[in-house]
């Protein structure tokens, strides 16, 4: 079998890692790719390292040569954006939407965070691509919403954590350090090598960031009531990798949360539980996450780092992961990757 | 008035930014530099930007030679050294010390998370150098402890806090980041810049960093009772700057936290709240610290963020400040610089 | 003597720099701030990191408020923006110019590299501002054209040596390579830290960048004949620094070569020729350039290393050691800076 | 087929390399790894981002061990003790050497820049492997001596053009700057992130490196006349990229010579020769290199610049590249891939 691909807004950083990740993916192969503002040219005049590896015209967004020619579509729209082109092929092709539009189940926090939801009804088809946790409804999901990438380096530590009731379901604190490929390919002063290189600073701080709510609608639905977290994002002066530091309380001792989190992630290809002290190095260029605990036994807090490829695993890495589920075939195709290191 | 300053160990990084600050001092002159192993080269051999501005050669400690040349000496010996160079000249010099030796009041504690302490008595003669904090008690001592740099960017948005009883005193968190500077300039692959670069980690997780008893002990005095933080410190891969979020509790608003750190601090130069999130390059190379204070209301917590450079407010400009203390200049004299931007 | 100062474009990178330099400057007062885009806002608005220090008010170009104010106005306006300005306020303040309208001599060179020179008639007044190079005219001079950073990298170490017949007039190969803040504040990919992070690449090859007449005009200058050079500009990927790596073709022994740059730059505060090879790290925040010289005597080529920052001997710095002549203060005031490092 | 691989000194950068690509070679199988400082552990404790992904105990040197479980050998051992373990082993396994050893054709040259050579009979036997010039004769050699990282960056792009006589074998100016992986996981305060980091700086001028005559031996080779070279390498802050900025003279127009390239590399999967300019950041994960050239029409003079990524194409990568032709394998076998972005 070979999975016609689609990408919807292909140039910017998350189109650009889907396209390097399904350049080696051996069922898949990329048949069409759009650009709103590029269309016409060939892809790589606007991403140039890939001159000779993928020259693909981009066109316009065209539902009808969408169903013709993909099995599935990837959108890299942004968010607001993605669900009025999701809709109109959605009947015919599989989609995975990188943007946040079916992230959150709820049309009214929806609109709070971001504006108001254009199609409230394709929102209770669209299953959340954590794919660890959710593999079996991804399965069978025609429109699967790959989660946001801080939500991705916070769910996986603490979601088996909160099911298995381990920990408490209050007071959890997020402290998340970010490479500025997260912020996309705009062009701002934050993204300026000159200002945000040899620096380090927090941004959106005090429950504003728009991945607050689809953290603590995951984390509610894990521990089973109603979750709200203190979050804080930070930049780090690098392209990619994300780390989360995580505090959370628990009347359990430090090895019984590491055994909660290892049985949860056994036989799962990307996800470890280590006693080393992960870096964002580690798991560059890969679809891995990487998960430290340690436990203050006097205080009760334990501090739970995670490390992760904002790009990869926290977005189209995972974004292929999901397509592997959803096409039945083995969840790591294409994605068993050793880091690029040093 | 010229002070003439000794410096113990002036070859490595807080030496060195001694060396830049003193430079432009109005009022200060070094007069003896001492390296144990470099000793009969001069410091320009060692520190090769110095070279035409600072050639003065190094020698072997040597008490009688400190005590005739040297009105203060700054001690950036490694703890452990230092207190044993320190007592053959502090009956004769000011001494302000880099290391940890004297920051721990209690001899019990520093041997917990040092080792024997081999001059007890001195201890109780020694002053905690937070200038902001206890500049009465610096002007009139002979035997400053310069403050750690996470400690440093710690406390001063705590300690008015505390002391007003305005957030509460347990559960405090800290989640720091530094330049790697603050490890010093001596060799290791967790400075290799194949390794460090282009990558972020934590190191030294739950409640083991040497600097938790030193922010204990302060935070402690400042609450009335004893205090127990969680703090993990992470690496950023760049030389200079440190950033400190810090999580605590209050019944407060956030404008009642902000009026009681800007009050504190009316009338200090270096220490600013501001409403903008600041960024570890607006205090390069200053002395300056800058204090964000956010309240989520609804879940009662404030996020606090503090920018310094780690080797200047966190080490040697601090340093500097406490001499002028000491010698009844004004506070600022020879620290009044604008960051090197961008 | 208090000098009283005007910035013309404050709020760009080499605007910034000056405020720095003239915040501890001995004899200068900063009293007028333009900015086309921003005025009406405290400076401090738009360079935040100077909140505290430095918050006087953008205001905009205003001739008779200039002449009224001001014993001195550096312009940082953009090329063919600066002249415009500046021929307005000529008749009662100096000026120090860092655009490059006035560095080029020949208004008909000037057209071919830039666009048509509106006031060639004050291009006869103009003194090229290479401090070392130029300082008796300079002392004498309304109007000093500042040098390009890259120019004056290039300008220091081969001037002397073609003065002296030392070295070929022909054939001499310049690969230079600068900190991204050479091309200013403006947003471009080519400054997204995403895409020049972690990358090293060339641009304008070939004899096409802008300085390369400017480097041109003042090496015939020199070396009495026209000299025509092959130029290479490259983009590190950090903030400040830049290095030219020069190669030379002589009949001399290496030791002649540099004792020739010796002699020129005896007593002169800001250059050094060094045995040891410099870094930019060096020289990061001075108004210093190290020179390296070494030959390769079977081959009869000599390589030499030059290294300034950018942002200070490159651009501000040099203009301040120019007003430091023009009003006839020690070359040194306010620029005698021990670099921060690390 | 599945080829059983051997590694020499497997803990290093060439060797970490040589695991992340053979991972995902179809072909290779490792089978062998070998570590004098850390034999007996698992190569995941000294590389820990391999945890998981390959766990192999680290052996001592075995020949034997060697001959029965190895069809091929990497050595990535440091030269001058690389040759003395692939003696042993010759006889039975192919061997591809990453060190110097067998590069240099004359033992008298090889004493000369590097030591004694104690095995130069082996020396006849040794292939040269600059892939894409001398893929007939790796295809049939046993040993074949993996160029260096600048020879590479350096001899692709003028190996053509001198066979063809299109440029001057004399005068030819290489300004080469390299990642700073380039130096290996050794400590010094060269790799230190707070010393190299945020600088920029040249090293070994003047032809003193000893890549210098593995460059003169193989554009003489070439050129068919003896060719000496002008040669300054210098360090990027980045761990990974190597860009060569090449000066050569020739009376052809810019077309000819980069038609030569373009006739050379046609059909060869990793070469190219593109119009824009490679920023280092094109490369970096791959086995590519491209290579850009501008004439100077008027002074004769051709600007050419190459980028590779050193670690791979610059070693470990071209070391699989040859392995694949040594085999008989489709030359880019586990090869094709697609830069990391950004």
């Amino acid at each position: 079998m070979t999975i016609s691909i689609g990408i919807l807004g292909a140039t910017g950083y998350t189109g650009a890692e889907l396209i390097r990740l399904l350049h080696v993916h051996p069922e898949a192969r990329i048949t069409y790719c759009s650009s709103r503002q590029y269309n016409g040219k060939p892809i790589s005049a606007v991403l140039e390292f890939l001159k000779g590896y993928f020259d693909m015209e981009l066109e316009e967004f065209d539902a009808s040569a969408i169903k013709s020619r993909c099995d599935l579509v990837f959108s890299c729209l942004p968010h607001g954006v993605s669900m009025a082109f999701i809709e109109q092929v959605i009947d015919s092709v599989k989609v995975v939407d990188l943007s946040a539009d079916f992230r959150i189940r709820n049309a009214h926090v929806y609109r709070q965070w971001y504006q108001e939801h254009t199609n409230p009804g394709l929102l209770s088809q669209a299953v959340y691509g954590l794919s660890e946790v959710y593999a079996g409804d991804i399965g069978k999901a025609r429109l699967v919403a790959n989660p946001g990438c801080y939500p991705t380096s916070v769910l996986l530590p603490l979601i088996p954590l909160l099911q298995d009731g381990l920990i408490e379901a209050h007071g959890i604190i997020v402290d998340s350090k970010s490479g500025v490929s997260g912020a996309g390919r705009g062009l701002s002063l934050k993204a300026h090598i000159c200002e945000t290189g040899e620096s380090f600073s927090a941004y959106k701080v005090g429950h504003t960031h728009r991945h607050v709510p689809e953290i603590e609608q995951e984390l509610s639905s894990a521990a089973g009531t109603s979750v709200s977290i203190e979050f804080t994002p930070h930049l780090i002066p690098i392209s990619r990798g994300m780390l989360s530091t995580i505090y959370v309380k628990s009347p359990h001792t430090g090895d019984e949360l590491k055994n909660c989190l290892q049985a949860f992630y056994r036989g799962k290809p990307f996800v470890r539980v280590i006693d080393s002290l992960p870096a964002t190095k580690d798991v560059r260029g890969t679809n891995r996450c990487l998960i430290h605990l340690s436990k203050n036994e006097t205080s009760g807090m334990a501090t739970i780092i995670s490390v992760i490829d904002n790009l990869t695993k926290g977005a189209s890495g995972q974004a292929v992961q999901n397509m592997n589920l959803m096409f039945d075939l083995p969840e790591a195709a294409g994605l068993d990757y050793v880091p690029v290191f040093p």
